[in-house]
């Protein structure tokens, strides 16, 4: 493990504390970029997050926290982004100094609204990022249960072998195990298609469909995942390794998942808009949904997408949950 | 369909129950054999089975019931079982009539443990049915939302692809989809092998394992039992169909399904003899794991089965779960 290298986490919310809790088991300094000064100043004092993983008990001497985004990305020289996606964009304009030499890493799942793209290509288009400096940390990893200290797996992705395992080092730990991979394309996509299965699974269960049907969608979930990242960015990767389909399953069958949540809504009779209100938040795969389908429509040969496309339908074309759904069943196997 | 082929479904229990309600709505008769002569009488008189959904109407007219296993065998031309694997050695030295010309299904998902061979290889070696007339009947589908009608999937494979439709034309209805496969083998093991993951996701969880490390469990699960079967029968096979990954889900992620159950108990401390007897019974699991263990252990170069090899160690040799599974997470990525 190179010493010299510093990093720190961006966000505020449950997965940026899990994170900063498996750096501080490694690390004798870990910088937090949060955007509440409230927050900031509460963790100083109480030794935790307020909001999120509130059991979790920080030695607060470690931590380099700010709530200002310049003096963190100034500070590290790995920055762990964590900020919901829905935030990012708006984030990044305080941002005054450059990101140059700095490796981001994405610990986000999900597209960045404004422009569509996943995290990694989002850097890279609009804040000439190099591939080679962009990494990828992924689940299937519930913040809560890091929280607990249950064993949890990690893929730490990226196109150097190195970073990568700079990055795995300082994350494993006796109830983290990480895995690396070079696949920072897929990975991501995975993570951020797998909310569009999660949202499906929710309006499946909304509308009455049983754990039979839960099973079969999961099985088609991760061909259709396979065909459409094969289309994206052809490469050797086992789509069954946990960084996809344990990904997809850790999700997909959560009863917490916000994406599961807010589909379950929506196949019991809530608008698409209600059921935001509700939730008070906008499900990271709502987004992912209109991206992929984008991506899908642009094809001349459109990849068999049956399942993304009927989310889409629910979500961004009016259609009936019910009949969109009846019509699905009939395309699964 | 050629409405000249009689049906029967043998066995008693909630999946051959099941399996009767679905061909009941497609055909005007079907021979359904239990060896209970209570439960035939009740079944008669009160329109549904005492023990097992009965909250299953049938309309009697149309059932040929019988407590003469060899009266059933007579009667139909296609044989369903669907007694627990236990029971079937059994159940067959009651039989006097012959299986010549017989097309013999099995819908049974476990190993006969006299024979240590799953049903299929069990006739053909045993009762000289020819692998032509023998059929898979799988999932994913628990018997107990067939009788809610919740829709649900079946795959039936023969080798026979006229006999494949045939049996799925009488299954399928509003709420059964069916496809077919001609992968007898590798369905049959798949329905066996996912009972041991079941096993493990039991123990597991009993040990105060969470669901990141139940998602990752499962990805690992249908990696191995993808190399398990390759080496018993290589073909060209998707092993996320949903013969095989939905299978797998289905029952590694259900809290009911009794081999998860048993593992349960096992991890929380049980001995397997204690949880046996509290069980009042033996999971499909316990003797499909030592089939398993056996087979890969004969095998020259043994395939990487570390779960197999982890519940087998724990069920069949006294080891420590805990101990064992703490091992087994250094081999799962």
């Amino acid at each position: 493990m190179d010493n010299t290298i510093k990093v720190a986490v961006l966000g505020g919310g449950s997965w940026a504390t899990a994170l900063v809790k498996m750096l501080c088991e490694n690390l004798d300094e870990v910088g937090w970029y949060m955007r509440s000064s409230y927050v900031k100043d509460h963790i100083l004092k109480q030794q935790h997050n307020p909001n999120y993983l509130s059991s979790v008990e920080f030695d607060t001497k470690k931590l380099k926290l700010s709530n200002t985004i310049n003096a963190t990305v100034e500070y590290a020289d790995y920055l762990i982004f964590a900020i919901p996606s829905a935030f990012l964009n708006e984030e990044l304009s305080k941002l005054s100094v450059s990101l140059e030499g700095k490796v981001i890493f994405s610990a986000i799942k999900g597209i960045v609204p404004e422009s569509g793209l996943i995290v990694g290509e989002y850097f890279h288009d609009l804040y000439n990022v190099p591939f080679n400096n962009i990494g990828i940390i992924t689940g299937p990893c519930h913040a809560e249960e890091v929280a607990l200290e249950r064993l949890s797996y990690l893929t730490v992705a990226s196109s150097d072998e190195k970073v990568a395992k700079e990055m795995a080092n300082r994350l494993s730990g006796p109830y983290i195990k990480t895995k690396i991979s070079d696949d920072i394309i897929g990975t991501e996509y995975a993570a951020v298609l797998k909310n569009i299965y999660a949202i499906a699974a929710g309006i499946a269960h909304g509308l009455g469909y049983g754990d039979n049907f839960q099973a079969l969608l999961m099985s088609n979930a991760i061909r259709e995942m396979k065909r459409f990242i094969k289309r994206i960015h052809k490469m050797k990767r086992n789509i069954n390794n946990s960084a996809y389909l344990g990904d997809l399953l850790v999700t997909g069958y959560s009863v917490f998942s916000r994406n599961r949540m807010f589909g379950n809504m929506i196949g019991k009779g809530y608008t698409v808009k209600s059921a935001m209100m509700e939730m008070n938040m906008v499900a990271e795969g709502y987004y992912a949904t209109k991206s992929a389908h984008i991506i899908t429509s642009k094809q001349k040969r459109k990849s068999k997408t049956p399942i993304i496309d009927a989310v889409h339908a629910v979500l961004y074309e009016g259609k009936d949950p019910k009949k969109t759904f009846l019509k699905l069943t009939e395309k699964l196997d």
